[in-house]
């Protein structure tokens, strides 16, 4: 089998090729594993991901058909559809938002078509689909009132998965992702880059500047759940959707002053006191419309994969990323979250 | 002022038409109102409407951008987009729905965006965004879950109308128009097209075919009170939408047995009789997707007006088309119906 992942330059993205490198196997249309025997990495730029013989990279814009044309071809039964223009990009430049996070889903979706042969598709949505006056915990039920042309755009990426899941064009699965923390490297213009940054920053002996007041509420998910719940999935047969293809995935509900709280306990005060309260309106008011707490009751029953404190997100970062042994988190927690990826 | 409705040749487009010309007035994107000094009708064919120094007419295909072009100008501060290729044909012809449905609806919000001028834009939405498994009354917090092309596409354009509302591209309102009941002519490919034909076809002496059980349950709007929603839906300050500019329009709840049962009641027993249960699974398992009952607190509040009975429907039908005088319903009710429009 040939499996394909857009936006593969990304953070998840590269963490997901190397997942499914050492995975090696997938769940075929037919239901019963199968060996991939080559992965193509599309994005605008190559991403850095280790030399192996199966990899293939594209370069170029998703919302190209003739790239999009020569990325899928009839043994590509598994596509991972990430690529984005992130929400702050997405407000900043309508225009670009709108063909790469909607013209871009829609081409590929047309080309899968086209090819008739049903590709499983995962596509990232996230939690922006929501806003307006919401219950202080989103339900499954929820009407989707995204306050961003980012979330709009995911909203309607949804919409045609599942439609053309039911025509039978593909076996399409939508993920609402919560916001990824910690993430490694640098801030991106994510308006959620801070709920990673107020982390990294201060274990990286720099200032974390937080834009929002301590009592906003995040729904987090970290990285090893993430890449765990884009493999379930994948993997769960179709009749586990029901008639609706999109999920709110689990996560957990934090304020950003339970993750400095958080911060302090894990790295201790004076890494805590690195974390600089600047608050910028623009990103106040756009968090302040996401969901801080959802229920995910559906995604739960359906056997994603979550995180259990915030205190584990925040040793999952210094384990992965700065080779920090685990000291903390109770032995059981550690083995639940290594299964998830 | 200039007034565009689009798909101006069907049958509400029609309606509004006539009413508009006689109304002679609507509100300016200034909140005052203003005098009609030029009324387009855009539609593949023109439109029999009488003649008037203020109509324009311009026929071609809604997703054509020159065609859109040239409809709108800065004058333009009046948009009442209508047009749709409607259930059953969406279904049928997947990217015919799309190009109209959706394309057509990005188009018109282009042409607006680029002109700078944030007309108030009227979109007529339905009911069919719902679907999957609904509560016995669908709630103005529901969760949109289309199950047929025409709801997704419905659906989608919902969301670009508030996004482009929202960054200030339009002044758009959204109205999700419950089955319209009961439409003269002819029998159309909508897959509701029964919900009028079991009515009007018994009145004018043919057989009405029912292609569903006389359980299904059915969420209708009588075609006096949708213009009435219309302009309403036009006339309401923006403010009077917060955060969601799509409204569930009032209907009445009825099973389609109780439709026949009203029949018997206005027409009697020989006109009833005409209607033949021949149930149509491919229909019946469409509409089965549709709510039948909505709550529509936020409409009601918002001033949208509705109908009280479904007699009142078969009644407006026979005065309205028929010529004949209303007998059976009660004085007030009769003048608030006339009110509605």
């Amino acid at each position: 089998m040939h499996v394909l992942i857009t936006g593969a330059a990304g953070f998840l993205g590269r963490r997901l090729a190397e997942h499914l490198l050492t995975r090696g196997r997938l769940t075929g249309p037919d239901g019963r594993e199968r060996t991939i025997e080559r992965l193509t990495l599309l994005d605008v730029v190559e991403p850095a991901v280790g030399t192996d013989d199966r990899v293939r990279h594209l370069v170029g814009d998703v919302a190209d058909g003739a790239l999009i044309e020569s990325a899928v071809d009839r043994d590509t039964t598994s596509i991972f559809h990430l690529a984005a223009i992130v929400s702050g990009m997405a407000e900043a430049d309508f225009d670009l938002g709108m063909r790469v996070n909607f013209d871009g889903t829609r081409t590929l979706l047309e080309v899968c078509r086209a090819r008739g042969h049903r590709p499983r598709l995962v596509f990232t949505s996230s939690v922006a689909v929501f806003g307006g006056p919401l219950p202080a915990t989103v339900l499954d039920t929820t009407a989707l009132n995204p306050q961003s042309s980012y979330g709009t755009q995911k909203a309607m990426g949804e919409l045609l998965i599942n439609d053309y899941t039911r025509r039978g064009f593909v076996d399409g699965r939508a993920l609402r992702l919560p916001t990824i923390s910690v993430r490694p490297g640098r801030p991106n213009a994510a308006l959620s880059s801070f709920a990673s940054g107020i982390i990294r920053e201060p274990l990286n002996g720099e200032a974390g500047i937080c834009p929002v007041d301590p009592d906003a509420r995040m729904w987090l998910l970290s990285p090893r759940a993430v890449i765990g719940c884009l493999v379930a999935g994948h993997e769960l047969p179709p009749e586990a959707f029901g008639t609706d293809r999109a999920v709110s995935l689990p996560g957990i509900s934090v304020t950003v002053g339970d993750m400095v709280a958080a911060l302090e306990r894990v790295a201790g005060p004076e890494v805590a006191a690195r974390v600089r309260w600047e608050r910028d309106a623009r990103v106040a008011a756009m968090v302040a419309t996401w969901p801080g707490e959802l229920e995910a009751r559906r995604a739960r029953a359906m056997g994603f994969p979550g995180d259990d404190r915030i205190d584990d997100l925040i040793r999952q970062y210094m384990a992965d990323e700065l080779g920090v042994a685990p000291s903390g988190p109770a032995p059981h927690t550690a083995a639940r979250n290594s299964s998830n990826c």
